[in-house]
C-alpha cells in the first residue's frame, strides 16, 4: 500500500447530520465454503484461505479496485495506524495467523480476511446515510459472491463463528459525536433508551474500548430473525431519534444561564490544544470533543471539522509514530503530540 | 482625586531585578503629639486629627504635591479601588473614624491618615531598590516633620501604636514574585529561612493575605533597637539572597526534562487567560504567575509585563466593578474578568 489517504472516508467530515454523526459504517461477516473457521483453522488452512481470498478479492471479476496488504509482513505500527484509521480491528492485527485486509483508495471499503470471520467486509460513508451505505454493502456482497463461494444455509442464512452474526452477518453502525447527552448527564439515559429497542452502545473502536472524546458507536445487536431491510429501518430510525436528541440538548446549552458556561468550555478546550507542550491522549480527545462541538455549532469560525479531523486521526499512537519513523515512549508521544495539534489547529487552512 | 493613574509605581515593572520584585516599599509609622493613638481617640479627635494632617500634608512646605482623598466620602467600591492599588489598607478602608490618604500623581507616595497610626507613609519604587526606596522615604519623612509636631522619645524613638513598629517606625518590604520557589517546593523552605532572620513574609496584601498568584511580600518584622541602616542593610542583604535562589531554580526549571514541563504550564496559563469564557480570581492570578513568569523569561515575546500587570490590577474585583460602574455579583465578576483579561492579553501592543 503505497501511504494512506490523508483522511479515510470515516472522517471527511461531509455528509447528511454530519454535525452528530461522524460516519456510517456497513459491516458484513462471510465464511468462504469448505474451509473451518478462522478461530479453529490450522496455520496452514489460514494461509490457503488468506492466498485464495486475497487473489479473489483483486481479481478484475470484483471491479472493486482493491489494494491488499498482508498484515504478517507490515510493522507493528503500520497495523496500529490502520487500526486507528478503522480499516482493521484490534483482533486482526494481534493474531498470529495468515491475515490480510483489502482496500480502496478512498479508505470506502476495507474486507478484512481470516478476523473472527474469513470474510469481514466494511463500507464507510461520512455523516449519517443508512440507505446508501447499505446499497454499497450490497454491491460490494455481490461482488465477493460473484467471486468467491460463500458458506450459507436456507434455515439460518450466512455462517459465522459467532452466532450473533448468524443470518444476515451484517451489523449497521453510526459513528456518533454525542458532547452535548454527556455534557447534560443525559447520555446514560440515551444509551439505556437505545439498548431497549436492541441497539449496541459502545466506544469508537467497538467492544469494551471507553468513549473517549464522547464518541460512540451505535450499532444492531443481532442480526438472525431479521431481515436487511429490518435492520436498516431499526437503525435508521432509532439512530435518528438519538440525533434529534443531542441536537436538543445542544440547543438548550447555547441558550440562556448555560451558553456562558459552554463558551468557556469550548474555547478552554480550544487554549489548551493551542498552548499544550505535553498532552494525553485522553485529554486530547477530551478538548478536542468540545472543539468539534464549537466548530460545528459555528462558534469557532477560524477553524474548520477537517482540522478537527486531522487532530483526531493524527493525534493518535500509530499515527505519532509513523510520522516519527520510529516506536516513541509514553513521554515522547504526549510531547509529539502536542506539537503536531498545535500545528494542526494554528495552521491557516486554505 | 481625578481618576488614578493607569498602573501605579508599585506595578511600573520595571527597576532592578523587576523579573523577581515587583516592587519595594517603605512604610513609616508616625503619630502627631498631645492625640491617643487613632484605636483609641473618640470621633471628635479623629476629625480633628485628619483635618489637622490633611491640611498640613497639602501644604506648600511639604513640597510634595498631594493629592487627598477623605474616605468617608468615597463609595466602597472606590475605596476598593485604592486598596488593590496598594494605597490604602483594608484596615484603613474598613475603619469608621475620619480618615483620609494622601497620594502623589504617580502613585510612588501614599500617607494614609488615621491608619493604625495617624500618620502611615508609604513610598513605592518598582523593581528591587532599598536603598533609593529608603532615601525617598527619608525626604517625605523630613517634609512630615517640617510641618507636623510628631510623638517622639528620647529613649524609645518614634512613638507608635503597636510596640513592634516602635523606634523607627520603620517597614521595609519586597514585593517578590516567586514562582520558581513555589513550584519546586523550595518556598517553604525559602520562608522558614527568611524569618530565621527576622524578616515577615507574607501574601501580596499585609498579614493574613494569602500568597495568591505566588506574589510575597517580604518585610523586616522588627524596628526597635536597630537603626534605619541597619534595617536597610538586613533587608538589602536578605532579599537579595531570596531573588538569587529563585533565579537559581527559574534555570532550574528551564533545563534538561524540566523544561517541557515549564513550558507547558506557561502555556496552557496563557491559553486560559486567552480563552477562558469565566474565570475567577484566584484561577485568574494562578495563570498569571506562570504567564508572567513565561514574559520575564523571554518564553513569551509577544507579550509584555506591562500587559501582565494590567491584567494583574484590572483583574481585581474593586476595578472590574469601577470599570463596570455598578456592583456585580461573583458571577458577573468571573464573565467581566474573563473579557477583561482576555482584550488585555490579545490586544496587540505598541
Amino acid at each position: 500500500m503505497s501511504g494512506p489517504a490523508p483522511l479515510g472516508e470515516w472522517l471527511r467530515g461531509t455528509g447528511p447530520d454530519a454535525e452528530v454523526s461522524i460516519c456510517t459504517r456497513v459491516r458484513l461477516a462471510r465464511n468462504v465454503q469448505g474451509y473451518r473457521f478462522p478461530t479453529r483453522m490450522t496455520s496452514e488452512e489460514a494461509a490457503e484461505v488468506d492466498r485464495f481470498v486475497c487473489s479473489r478479492l483483486t481479481s478484475a471479476e470484483t471491479g472493486l479496485d482493491l489494494s491488499v496488504v498482508h498484515l504478517h509482513d507490515v510493522p507493528k505500527i503500520d497495523r496500529q495506524v490502520l487500526i486507528e484509521r478503522h480499516l482493521i480491528s484490534r483482533e486482526l492485527a494481534g493474531a498470529d495467523r495468515a491475515r490480510s485486509v483489502a482496500v480502496d483508495d478512498d479508505e470506502c471499503i476495507s474486507i478484512m480476511v481470516n478476523e473472527e470471520d474469513h470474510i469481514r467486509a466494511q463500507v464507510f460513508h461520512s455523516g449519517f446515510q443508512v440507505e446508501a451505505t447499505y446499497r454499497d454493502a450490497l454491491r460490494i456482497d455481490e461482488a465477493v459472491l460473484r467471486v468467491i463461494p460463500i458458506a450459507f444455509s436456507e434455515e439460518f442464512g450466512f455462517l459465522t463463528s459467532c452466532p450473533t452474526n448468524t443470518g444476515t452477518g451484517m451489523r449497521i453502525s453510526a459513528m456518533l459525536h454525542l458532547p452535548g447527552l454527556v455534557w447534560a448527564d443525559d447520555i446514560e439515559r440515551a444509551s439505556n433508551t437505545a439498548q431497549k429497542i436492541h441497539l449496541a452502545v459502545r466506544g469508537l473502536y467497538g467492544e469494551g474500548s471507553r468513549a473517549l472524546g464522547d464518541f460512540y458507536q451505535v450499532s444492531n445487536q443481532v442480526t438472525l430473525g431479521r431481515s436487511d431491510e429490518q435492520i436498516v429501518e431499526d437503525v435508521r430510525v432509532a439512530v435518528a431519534r438519538i440525533i434529534a436528541w443531542e441536537r436538543e440538548v445542544r440547543a438548550a446549552l447555547l441558550d440562556g444561564d448555560a451558553r456562558a458556561r459552554t463558551l468557556d468550555r469550548v474555547f478552554r478546550s480550544l487554549g489548551v490544544l493551542q498552548n499544550a507542550r505535553i498532552l494525553t491522549s485522553d485529554e486530547c480527545l477530551g478538548c478536542l470533543s468540545a472543539v468539534r462541538f464549537g466548530v460545528v455549532q459555528g462558534l469557532l469560525p477560524d477553524l474548520t471539522v477537517e482540522q478537527v479531523n486531522r487532530v483526531l486521526m493524527h493525534a493518535q499512537p500509530g499515527h505519532l509514530q509513523q510520522f516519527a519513523n520510529a516506536e516513541l515512549t509514553a513521554v515522547e508521544r504526549d510531547r509529539r503530540r502536542a506539537d503536531s495539534v498545535r500545528e494542526i489547529l494554528t495552521r491557516s487552512h486554505g
